[in-house]
């Protein structure tokens, strides 16, 4: 196989920007909330942050992930849409900084960009111009990549326009086709509940694996409790990965569950946790790792992202998860 | 059925005091820790406390169980050797108030009693004198009263003087003979470290439901992870309920495993969160609810105790646990 993780989604450029509470107020932002704002928008917010340093990086929920894996060692692709700007430039050099071989196309749409409200008790509030994302289509999906891999992992971000959504049903059923197992991850609970019912189905029809929180495994199932979702969701495909904050993870694998801990650390941005979980959990799966150890790459990958500012871990990756990595070679 | 549960254990009187984290350093005990103390350092504590408020109640792991399950409405008796003193006579008029029908021995020997050291964190210290428990032996069982109950339920307290391991085991046996089931509560880390061996042997010969915190449940497996423990504690017994804290717990009955969410508050005692876990927990078990709704009694009840002074709720228990009884009822 060419690549043991390929990953489709939106590549957008992370702004992250540290502000005290009164600033998502002043800006009519509802905190630790996502929200969609176009390009006028985005200006007017960047404006607004007026000198507060902002600090780039590319970024977007699955390329977080994806870049991971490949910073753990195995071999991954990314596939998505830039503008043909110097975002979309700098993105794809991040990429195959990072070992990523990257399947990008440019359009004339700027490229997408997130503005990342990080608050003092370490809340994240996002809002997302899309940008170029929007624009893939299924003419953008290189089918034979995704046949040569042994995994394709999608999230929910992809979901918008039309043509997004055409690309994504591709790369599915071309990975069903090759008998490519899919990990599909919820993304946010605003797009779990924004596309319920298209969710489920594709999970049920899709994914050998779903990635949620609490927050989204709720807002999907429409459940109170995290149990109940697991539930629901093992009904849907075989395996199942519940993360629950600091309170650890669930792993359901073929009606067998685990629980996995949190590692106990202080938070400074929580950016990224969840691409971090998933990014050690899908090493694992490729690395022939159970399902404990995978959920332990994933909680320990996670908990060392949200001890920095920024949703990707910088340094020698495979050193700070090492604790975790030799015991999974056990 | 005479009793829905029958409890035995030691009946010690709590004597709780907030004290600094410099009392603890000064007088030379080990905070969030548990230490045996004898009568003569029991007194000299008591006079290094010089004037700091002590507040007095009926105590003892499993009699705030029992207590607990009584107050939620369900039949209790408990058996335990007080001293011919006014803790003991005190000790009975609180079980008889609260419902329990006691059966209580009393000896020469004064009552146990349990110095509880809360610290501005919540943490708990606790020294406790075990006095008259120790003298509890097989002769002091009411046989009789354990086969007219539906459950037997001991914890590893009891694992101390060699009466009290004779009587505890009369009372294992008993249940046993009759078809009765058990409930076993490791109690502490000190102890299932301590009597690692004999408790693994209790669980395995006995027990068709074992309690045990993150910590209890580590330190009987060897275990380095509460899913690991789990695993263990599974094969040992049918039904495992292990707490994590404010993460919740995990339940696992014949091999189906559920995950409970803990109701998040912010506690200023966590005296008897676990006796009130078991209490919730069992009260579900006799009155017919799912391994699921068991937990969240049990999670739920141990949120109201930690919200208070005191290892015991006061007060409109039912009213107060309204919420998750409600539900259990749907």
């Amino acid at each position: 196989m060419r690549y043991d993780v390929f990953g489709l989604e939106n590549p957008v450029m992370d702004l992250l920007a540290q502000v005290p509470d009164a600033f998502l107020a002043k800006a009519g932002i509802e905190k630790n909330r996502w929200a969609m704002i176009d390009q006028a928008r985005h200006a007017e917010l960047l404006r607004a942050l007026d000198g507060t340093p902002v600090a780039y990086e590319a970024g977007g929920s699955c390329a977080n992930t994806i870049v991971g894996i490949a910073q753990l060692g195995a071999k991954t692709a990314y596939c998505g849409m830039v503008g043909a700007d110097e975002h979309g430039q700098i993105y794809a050099k991040k990429l195959q900084e990072a070992g990523v071989t990257p399947f990008l196309r440019a359009t004339t749409v700027p490229t997408g960009s997130a503005l990342i409200f990080v608050t003092p008790d370490a809340g994240r509030t996002m809002n997302l111009f899309l940008g170029a994302c929007r624009e893939l289509g299924p003419q953008d999906v290189p089918v034979d990549e995704i046949r040569a891999s042994r995994w394709l992992y999608v999230t929910g971000y992809v979901w918008d326009s039309g043509d997004q959504k055409e690309a994504a049903t591709l790369a599915l059923r071309t990975a069903k086709a090759a008998g490519i197992p899919v990990a599909f991850s919820l993304a946010d609970p605003v797009y779990a509940t924004r596309h319920r019912e298209d969710f489920l189905r594709l999970i049920r029809d899709y994914a050998e694996l779903v990635f949620a929180n609490r927050d989204e495994a709720l807002a999907l199932t429409g459940r109170d409790h995290a149990q109940e979702a697991l539930r629901d969701l093992r009904k849907l495909c075989p395996a199942v990965a519940l993360t629950l904050g600091h309170a650890g993870a669930l792993i359901s694998i073929h009606g067998d569950t685990a629980y996995v801990e949190s590692y106990p650390v202080h938070p400074v941005d929580t950016t990224g946790a969840g691409d971090a979980f998933a990014a050690g959990f899908l090493y694992g799966r490729v690395t022939g790792a159970s399902p404990l150890q995978c959920g332990r790459l994933g909680a320990y990958f996670a908990s060392r992202v949200i001890t920095q500012i920024g949703p990707r871990l910088s340094g020698d990756v495979r050193g700070l998860l090492a604790p975790v990595l030799d015991d999974v070679r056990e």
